[in-house]
């Protein structure tokens, strides 16, 4: 899908790279950039991230083809009630969230019939924030989900999978609700965790710290506003995916309360293994060649 | 201190690179490598990390002024039990190991009188394991722990401390327990954290995985026979940095529970700015200009 009008919900670091990564791709969409603080989105302009920078949301999404909601998830509710009345039918309505549900739900209850919309979450960014860190390249290569229900129009599918893939995106299909399990334990758990390695420590401990510290909790200086609403939001699957670390963790103590070194040492060379297969296959679907 | 025959027990990343930077701030000093196979020991040489292979450790120690430990941790009750006998009256033995209540213990109980122990932990490495990795520069700016007790002779522990510091280390006295028990937490815990983070994972959840899960489970690529000698010998200050991680864990899962966003997201800054502090001072140090 190659949107003529295109408007953007916010234009962080994500929202600021597809604006980037669109204008990379095509010199004849217009691309609308909405945003309540007036500097980010003149600074957008001045990145070529936007072409025209919009404060109000409803106005922001008029006479558009797609939209993309790039706000923090606990925004959606409020932004998806303002810009409603105010789409064009045949519109095509599409996010960036790292939960899915509850999108998929509110969407489903307030935005009228005949506008088209597929939940996305693009598995890119960083714990960065803000327009500034925007690349054209974010999404090269990364998976994007999308989570149609059995009531989402089959061409928004298509067109919305189509529009991820000119950036570059491979894609797989989950349901709102599979995507929520997967995504808690491949990347909400592991944030909390990171969260909670980091909120652990003593000053004298983290004098200790190095290397391995700091790539363990990378992700915990994320920003707290957009991971509180993720894990409020997906709570469920949250505790589901801290129960089962919490399971791992219960028993490597138990194997090391017996002094069971081989099982101990089973358990590290399969997680060690496990992960090398991933990077490996990961590394194979980034550069297939 | 500047020894003038180093006997390196064990030559692998962290062996490596000690000969590597030795030999990179002196030509007069020999340098002795110990290990059990003749290809690793032959590999070093041409590295230029080591002068001399020797696969017999008492042999190796013969005449030396300092001795490092450089084998996992599970190995040195044996090899202590070996050079014992070989040592030069007046020499100094430490070691690189990641625990340090363990061999302070054993060294006293099976080294000789008028041979010295001191407990280091210099903290550098990788998940990268062998020679092939060594680098010169591996301990510049890294810190290095010494444990040393009541029964170190103190002309020793300086020597010793001399000598991390030739190789551009900070350091920082520790009594064995505290070491322990820091070091679980902010390094032994993070790494059980992290292969229970793969552990856990199912191939449908890793297909979802992003740079995130690669960074926080980094370290759980490391060597599973070094982890488990580790985590078997650091059990008791293991565990309960896990039940403290735990702590934080369920705490969090209350506040989703509650749908406490204000706690959750208090709890998320925290975690993110006491994070950032820890980072700008570690580039502090390390860039003191």
């Amino acid at each position: 899908m190659q949107p003529r009008r295109l408007s953007i919900l916010g234009v962080g670091l994500l929202g600021g790279s597809i604006g980037l990564a669109v204008r990379a791709t095509s010199s004849s969409c217009r691309i609308i950039g909405y945003g309540h603080r007036k500097e980010t989105l003149d600074r957008a302009v001045q990145m070529g991230a936007i072409d025209e920078p919009v404060t109000d949301a409803a106005a922001a999404v008029e006479g558009a083809d797609l939209v993309i909601l790039c706000t923090p998830v606990g925004l959606f509710a409020d932004i998806l009630s303002r810009i409603a009345p105010a789409l064009k039918p045949g519109s095509i309505v599409t996010d960036v969230g790292s939960t899915k549900r509850s999108v998929v739900k509110l969407a489903e209850q307030r935005l009228p019939r005949g506008v088209h919309f597929v939940g996305s979450h693009p598995m890119a960014g960083s714990e960065k924030r803000g327009a500034e860190f925007a690349r054209a390249d974010l999404f090269k290569g990364a998976t994007c989900i999308v989570t149609p229900t059995d009531a989402t129009d089959a061409g928004a599918i298509e067109q919305v999978e189509a529009f991820w893939q000119l950036l570059g995106m491979r894609l797989i299909r989950l349901s709102p609700d599979e995507h929520d399990r997967l995504a808690a334990q491949v990347s909400h758990v592991p944030h909390a965790v990171a969260a909670a390695l980091v909120a652990m420590q003593s000053d004298a401990a983290l004098r200790l710290a190095g290397r391995g510290f700091l790539d363990a909790t990378r992700i915990a200086s994320g920003d707290g506003g957009l991971w509180r609403d993720i894990l409020l939001d997906n709570q469920d699957h949250v505790r589901d995916g801290v129960r089962k670390l919490l399971g791992e963790l219960e028993q490597l103590l138990e194997r090391l309360e017996k002094k069971d070194g081989e099982a101990v040492r089973r358990w590290l060379d399969a997680s060690a293994a496990q992960r090398e297969r991933w990077v490996r296959q990961k590394l194979e679907e980034m550069n297939p060649d």
